[in-house]
Parts: structure tokens; sequence; C-alpha cells
């Protein structure tokens, strides 16, 4: 499909969004003091659907949009860093509940109209009276987006924001997005936070069924550490701004824009990949000749989340047999002596056995700052791609003194 | 049960088992050759038994150990390190078998008696002139033992042997084992190399039952670093040399036996996970409390293989809202309001909240070279112990250049 990516675009860049963020001294890195509370408003209702972690210990703020997203609209978003909100109680949940009715005081709209989103620490508790200032304090504007960006990073150190416009009918047409998330990142859920704006109007049934489309071939083929988050959260609102006839099932550009809708996601996925906590290379794996598309997602996913694929790619190391291992282990339907495995063009494995390829051209091919794998594995016709990271001596420094 | 360690014991400590170790030019750690190739033999025909990787990548030499353990009988195995034989196609298959021959004759009896293991670099063929004049060089002894154990290590720093003895109708009887395995150690499976000797007899039927269940609550419970080896084999023989009647379901001693059998694999388990790559500190976690025994491995597991918890004890860092997210990951049966979680005798969380307990004391418990978490899932009698280690910048300067 045809579409223009935007320069320095983000969740602001469809018609009718506003955003905003503040600092209400929840996240302490040194002492600079960040965004940690950030607003993102419609000027119009909008129709939404969001994605949410499989963590079975889901915290409060997945519980209560949850609950504002049942009759398939929303208006808003209120979002913190720095906690989690996770693990708190009944004190959580009216924490969390709180902020949306503080959100919808400031836009004048119902608090079940506002979605809430916390990240960071699990087990500690929010500083409210902050928050409730923080907010009060926030200008809203069309130029918010990149503050509303920096206000969910925690350990990111790049905020994630994207846009491209498209045209319906001879409609002009935009969605935005902006995504956090370098570690506590792990397939087979909505992972980390990703919001998606546009100004395109939908029917919220379409909505919900295309967002699990579009996670599952883009936020849920991300890994970063294998460690899923309890907060993770991905969220679509389509306000209608631009006008036309609501996107659904039957609507001639439903697949158009659920291209689109996919082509940001994947970026921001990419951008998370690269972002992850002490990466230095964002891998990419293609897995195709798999017997089931789940098999394909598996295989893949398994390659990029696997530590002695990772460390390989850190180390530059010509050592693809634990490719063999990763797709060894992933559940996959496998015959040894079928599998093909390339690193960018160079065949290191055809058909189960070693090629002749040598070893220095093997490093060589890993020198830049993105490594793509392909496996073939001979079996069906059924692929997926999976981005992650490499793993760095730089993860494990940040996550060993993540709290002190 | 009544049972003692032997100091320094190890798989030649039973009556009847001879070992020995020589260098084949297949290791090359620096400028110092180390012994790559094993062997061992017991006087007499045993009872065996193995459970190997669940991986669909296995290697060649768990395919011929497999076939040759299928009348329940064995005599001895011949071992390498710095190569794994796998992905090696029809000449890796070919060189498992040659190297059970090269020992069959060796010993003095048939190839089909003889089990094979190899560990080490995936992807590259067994220097096999250079083994074959090692195994003629071995010199097979009943002091052989450490040599053996030095002979299967790959990024192991120790090597890790045990021994027991304990009586049954007045006759001292033997256990002996041997393990290696420092990464690509992952549960779910016979994990890495873990193999034990015995002179006590036995039925093959009762011993394979046995050790599958001995690995449940050992080897399998044990995570490096989530990724799944593609040589993965636990084996044990029981020769028989100190007489009595052989051990089945129905001897009296059977679950004696069996409990020595777990004692002598628990704390090879544990020495493994001390010795995990880059590790500092060993890491134990028992969930308690779960609605069923596959929940509480689950969770178990969970809790040691997450970065994020070997992260957090790396940097000794307060930050136990991990174990929550772990937990809530680990697919068992959750109510987070019900979830207690220990670190020693100091409690975190209290029924789903975090409790008033300082972080500088929860720092201070972990200062140890071994960290003790413990959980309660507050629904059932369910409960199961994991191992694991903390997750260093060692651990990714090793495997970054691993092969080079």
């Amino acid at each position: 499909m045809q579409y223009e990516w935007i320069e320095n675009g983000g969740v602001t860049s469809p018609r009718g969004w506003l955003a905003g963020a503040a600092y209400a001294n929840i996240k302490k890195y040194g002492s600079e003091p960040r965004f940690d509370v950030g607003l993102l408003y419609s000027e119009v209702r909008a129709a939404a659907a969001g994605v949410f972690t499989t963590s079975r210990v889901c915290g409060a703020p997945v519980s209560v949009s949850k609950e504002h997203l049942s009759d398939g609209h929303a208006q808003g978003l209120v979002v913190n860093s720095g906690c989690s909100n996770v693990a708190m109680g009944a004190r959580g949940l009216s924490d969390a509940r709180r902020m949306t009715e503080l959100a919808a005081g400031k836009f004048g709209v119902l608090a079940n109209d506002v979605l809430v989103g916390s990240t960071g620490v699990i087990g500690r508790p929010l500083p409210m009276a902050d928050i409730q200032l923080a907010i009060e304090n926030i200008e809203l504007s069309s130029a918010g987006g990149e503050a509303f960006a920096r206000a969910i990073m925690t350990t990111d150190t790049v905020p994630k924001s994207r846009a491209l416009s498209f045209e319906i009918d001879g409609r002009r047409h935009c969605i935005g997005g902006v995504a956090k998330g370098a570690g506590m990142a792990h397939p087979n859920m909505a992972t980390v936070f990703c919001f998606l704006t546009s100004d395109f109007s939908a029917d919220p049934a379409w909505l919900r069924q295309t967002l699990k489309s579009v996670a599952d071939v883009s936020l849920n083929m991300l890994d970063i550490d294998m460690d899923t988050s309890t907060s993770d959260c991905m969220l679509v609102l389509a306000n209608g701004a631009a006008g036309g006839q609501p996107i659904d099932a039957h609507h001639p550009a439903a697949s158009q824009v659920e291209a689109a809708l996919r082509a940001v996601s994947i970026e921001l996925t990419r951008d998370l990949a690269r972002d992850g906590e002490g990466a230095k290379t964002l891998i990419e794996a293609t897995v195709s000749g798999a017997k089931t598309l789940d098999d394909a997602r598996r295989a893949a996913r398994t390659i990029v989340s696997s530590p002695l694929v990772k460390t390989m790619v850190t180390g530059r190391d010509a050592n693809l047999g634990r490719l063999m291992m990763a797709l060894g282990r992933s559940g996959a339907e496998l015959e040894v002596d079928k599998i093909s495995i390339w690193l960018g063009d160079v065949c290191a494995f055809q058909r189960g056995e070693p090629t002749q390829v040598a070893y220095d051209l093997i490093s060589a091919t890993m020198a830049g700052s993105e490594v793509v794998f392909r496996a073939d594995l001979g079996l069906g016709r059924h692929s997926a791609t999976a981005w992650g990271c490499d793993l760095t001596e730089g993860y494990v420094r940040i996550n060993a003194d993540y709290t002190t």
C-alpha cells in the first residue's frame, strides 16, 4: 500500500490529538528529573481497543483500562513511569481509578473514557499528591507528542515515536504511535507500552480484531529478555477527525488501514529491539518453510530470545550451530536434515549440515548494527519474523541496580 | 535414609568401575591442553538407563546411546568435550558409532554395550584419528574418576563428582556421579551431562522409571540460561558388583536406593548451578501452596530462570517485585492477593502486598554465595524446588567468544 512516513511524527500527528507531560517525583535517575507523567487527549471521543499482558500478576492499571475499554471507546490516556502500581492490593486499584478521574477532570470527560498505564518498579506505592499536581500542571498541545514519549520511558535511552499518512477516497489520514520498553520484554502477549493514535473513523469491533492481528506480527514478535511485564499494554484509538466512513471489516480500505497500523507497529517494534537494555545490535530472525504459523512464530521468537544466540551476536562469534540449538528447543516441528540457515546472504547450514563457508566471512557479515538470520525448515509454507537484540554486559549492569 | 558421603568420591567409587582420560586435540583453551576424551568402564555388564534432551535437534551421540540402551544394559561409556557432533548429517552418526566401536575394542565388549556422549560446538566435525589414538592411550584405573570428570568439562570451571554409600541387608553399596554443564542449561529435560555409576544390582525397567523420577526433582529443576542443549544426557548404570538381589519396584530397599540416587543427583545439580557460566551466586527457589505439582515446578523454574531475578541477585538489589513478575508469567495458576514471598527468613510480600521490611535488610540478606527464595501461592498443597545462578557480565564475556 501507499503511505508516507512523517518526519518526527508521533501520537499528536493525527488530527485532533493533544499531549503533554510533567515531572511528578516518581522517576529518579541521578540528579536530573525527567518527565514521568503524561497525558494524551483526543478532541473527540474515539473508537478504542487494547491488548494486554497475559501475566497472571497483572497491574491495577491494566484492570482499570480493560474495564474502561469495554464499551469500545475512549477519549484520553494518563500514564506514568517509574512505578508500575502492581502488587499493591486495594490501594493499587483505587490509585489507578483516581488517576483516570484526575485526568478526566482535566479533559472535561467521563473517567470511564480515560485509560491508564503505569510502568516501573513493582510493589511500591504511587505518590498520588505529586501525580495530582503534575496532571493539573500539564499543558496539552499538538506539539506535546515528544514530551509524552519521554514520560513513558524507563530504561529506554531514546523516545520512540512514529507516524505515517495515507489516503482513503481522497482523504488524508494519519496514524501515530509511541512505544516504550527496553527490558522485561517477552513475546506472547501485548508487550510493553505501545499507543497508536489515528484520525480515521472506525468500528470498535473491527478495531479490536485488527489490533490483535497487528500485535501478533509486531510487538508479540519482540523479545528483549524473556521476562514478561505485568503492565504490558498496546492501545489503538481512532477519533475520526479526518472524516470518512467508519472502517469495518466490509470497508474497501480495511486491509489498507490494517497494513498502515502494521507498518507503524513493526517500526516501533524494531525501535524497541534496537534500544533493548544494553543492546548494541538489532537481531531480526525470519523462519520460513514451517508446517504451521504457530511453529514459524515459535521458532523465530526462540532464535531472537536465546541468550546464546544473543551473546554470539555480541561477540560477532561464528557459532551458528547455536541457531540449530535454538530451533531444536523451540517446540516447532523439525527434521534436522531439512533445515537450512542463513546469516544475511551467507548460507551456514544446508539441509542439516554445515557448509564450507569461512568463519571469518560469518563474523564479518555480523559487523553492522543489524544482524539478519533466516532459517528454512523445509516442511511447509508458513513463515514469521521476530525481533530482538544482543545481550551485553550493559544489560547486566542496568538490571543489577535498577531500583537502587 | 542413612547414607554417608564419600570424600573426593566419584564415578569410580562404586565397586568394579574404572575410568581414564586423554587429550585428543579437540578442546583448545589458550595454550594448555586439557582432557577432552574420557572412558568409563564396568568390569561386569550393568543394568543401565538414560534420559535425554527433548530438543528436536538432538545429537548423533544421543541417537546412538538411545539405541544401545534399548536392551537395558551397558558396560561402558566414551565421551568427548569440545565438539558436540550435532548437525553433521550421516557423518555425525557414523562418527558416533565409530567411537563406541573404538571403546568396545579397548574394553573387549560389544559396541552395543557402549554408550557415547559428545558436548561442545555444534556443526563441526570430530577429529576421529586423534580420538582413536587417545582411546588407545587411555589407562583405565579405579583412580581415573577425576580425569574422567575433567574430560567432560567445557566452560565448567571445576569438575563435579559426588559419591555416597549406604547399606542394604548388611551389604555396603555405593553410588557415584559426575556432571558437567555451565551453560545451555534449561529445565524440562535431562539436562547437560550427568552420569551415575553404582554397584547395586538392578532391574532395568525399575532403573529406567527411577531415573526419570530422580531427574524430575534434580537436573530437570536446574536452569542456568534457558537454552536447551542438543546433547543433554543423564545416565545411570548399576553393575551389581556389591552383590545382593536386583532392586526392582517390589524390593524393600527400592525407595531407599531411589533416595540415594536423588541425593547424589541433587548435589550434582547444585554443583552445576553454583558453577554456571559467570555465576557468583547459587539461587534456590522453593514454591509451595501450588494447586498442582506442575504449577509448583513451573513457578520455581521461572523464578530461577528469569534474567531480571538473576540480575537482581547479581546486584544484591532489593527489587523483589521481580519475583511477582516471574510468577505472573510462569503459567502457574495464581491469585495475586494470596501470594507471599520470602527471601531467606525475610517476608517481602504478604498476600499480594509489600511488607514494611527495609530495603537494606533485603539487600543484606542476599550477601552470601547462596540466595534462597520462597513463594507460597496459597492455593494448594504442592511444592517444588529449583536451582539456578545469577547472571553476571562474566556470562556475556564467556559466551560472546566461545568458539573463537
